[in-house]
């Protein structure tokens, strides 16, 4: 089994902008080089070029659009950030949600250029219908809890399992990420023991005085 | 195995509305107890209650919202279709997507109160999302046939092929419909011997002159 | 000046349903012919036929789309609603937005057959815009108060002042309504001395044990 | 008066991305500095920040979120836009439509910030609404001739002249553009000629073997 992935979404914070989105991505390569985790970084569409240049990590986008280039105004194509250099994106985040011909079209479109798609899910059998579509990792993450301060690891370890069990029934060749309320090492262990492949979140380490320290935290029971 | 199923979607044609509801809803009742076939409605929701009352036909909803009773304005919950007696509703119809949560959440809403779900899809890949949700049906409209008048069964017979495989791989209790352009009994023949339950469709009903002599040329071939 | 307009929004709440609408329609005209008020309803979809058919107080839709009969699946059309003896609809709730182009769209609909439109906005600047989109009603609600149990009138009456005035400026055909915890006679009261021409509220009616009695006391100090 | 603007929007045309943006940002500011003339770009979010930094030209985002920075996935903020160097935002454009609250708060959201804010509208009457919230501008384009080679300024003058008139009305400090199928000098003129303050281009500009020798046309009659 290869490493498990943690995915940091940096949001639109405030924190996760600019100079503090160099930060994190310079946390998140020196964390990945001491520990061999793999760590990657979601950061805003303006960040996305120059961190996709700078750093030996992979740089996700937040969101895509699945259509053609074209007469698309306001939209992002995997054209765009396959040329800034992402190696991937999310899908339908909860904050984010898009309709299932949308979903996907961004995850074909995402294939069709070797990217990595990652759908976001809200609960077992929205996971199974992500799964259906043949994305690269399926992200379950229950509405309820994202930024709550409460690990869905511990709050809620049967929705891990069922999602896990589902997907692995639907199509056995998409991985499992778990989000909502990710902040330590026992809560990345626990996903991890219960199946999944790696964790996404946001704010623990965002919102972190020091990135480097958290991110350690979080691979260390690993 | 169980008759085929013809679901005419009325939309909001000024032809599929009122008395001119009431007239296709007498001829599918008609058509229906003549040759055993199985010809349900969907018209509009000022409709619905009384079709459901008058007419020993099933009557589907167009769309309808999974949220709970509550505060939501301008939306339609099951438990209002279920008290006009309606069979059922679909969901995802191509003039009005939703969300994968908001389509898996009114699957789960219908199926509480034991009303039947149709969620339409655009592809083979969006048909296996959608059975993975586990609804009753899954109907199959390649957009770009949609009102075209170019039968898909005809046009496109291997889209139809390949999503009944896909579905009954996701999940073979999920039964296909497959819609765009049917328009006589010979497309309905052939989308029934390609493995389908029947068929979803609606200008070529509603805009008839006479609603009765297009539902028995539709059965003819069954 | 004409009397304040007192709109009861059903929602989808369970007790706005069914016998329930009609229980709430009927203390409606029951008030409106003691006092000389005028009450309307919102009800859902599946009530609106038969409210209109049974009682003499205005019945509105909660929604309504702008788009001509023809291929729209799950959408209601003015034509529909007109059928069904509606004396107007509400737009562009807080729990139904809907886009600039789509509101202008269902105004104009609803004006060509006669009908009256109330915009919901939730901010002065929006409620300028609104104004300028040439409906009959404009009601602000700041959507922090709506269901709070908080009264707008009393919490935030500069809202209301400076919404009263700048849809005056915009446009002084448009009559202005407040709603978001409205649940006396003395918000109501309130209200109308700020320069309004009625209210929009819908649970503290709703979910009252006695509709009478709440209508009775919310139009008390007019 | 102060020169007409000529705004391009490179919307996620293959001829509009990377080196391609930079070709036609050097066109613009070369023709603006041979000319006088006021010409910016709007090119997709990944190249905002180059061209910002690079070009001596009014950058504009096709969209603009106008929620503060915080837990929002896939959003892209105007504090965003502004780090990255943005003069202003498109808003509502016709391919990218808002509700009307979201268009009020990213007017608001750019103004605190000192950018520039074009709400793009489809009728006379939604470019009333527009000027109500107090946008920097208005762009008043047909939705049924963009993109189709036919200028609106030859096409529909009238739309042009009520939509000027009624902002005039609505607020007079509100400029007013024009697009869709604008692809010569003589269009730029007519449009200006009707009281407009410039025009929204994109095809005729962004497909361009030469894009020099368009913009040069473009302005040649002011």
């Amino acid at each position: 089994m290869s490493a498990p992935f943690i995915l940091v979404n940096l949001k639109t914070y405030k924190e996760g902008m600019g100079n503090r989105a160099h930060q994190i991505a310079t946390a998140a390569q020196l964390v990945s080089r001491e520990t061999g985790a793999l760590i990657g970084i979601a950061p805003g569409y303006i960040d996305l070029h120059p961190l996709c240049h700078h750093f030996a990590v992979p740089v996700y986008a937040q969101h895509v659009d699945g259509c053609a280039p074209g007469a698309n105004t306001g939209h992002v194509t995997v054209d765009a950030i396959k040329l800034a250099g992402a190696a991937g994106s999310l899908i339908n985040h909860s904050e984010r949600r898009l309709t299932l011909a949308d979903i996907e079209s961004s995850v074909r479109a995402l294939q069709s250029q070797k990217l990595s798609s990652v759908i976001c899910s809200n609960n077992e059998m929205t996971s199974a219908g992500a799964a259906a579509l043949e994305p690269d990792y399926v992200a379950i993450e229950p509405p309820e809890l994202i930024g709550s301060g409460i690990s869905v690891s511990k709050a809620n370890p049967d929705i891990i399992r069922r999602s896990v069990s589902i997907v692995q029934k639907v199509n056995p060749k998409v991985k499992v990420l778990t989000g909502a309320g990710i902040q330590s090492g026992e809560c990345v262990k626990i996903a991890v023991d219960l199946g999944t492949d790696g964790v996404l979140l946001a704010s623990s380490v965002v919102k972190a005085v020091d990135p480097v320290t958290i991110l350690r935290e979080l691979v260390s029971k690993l």
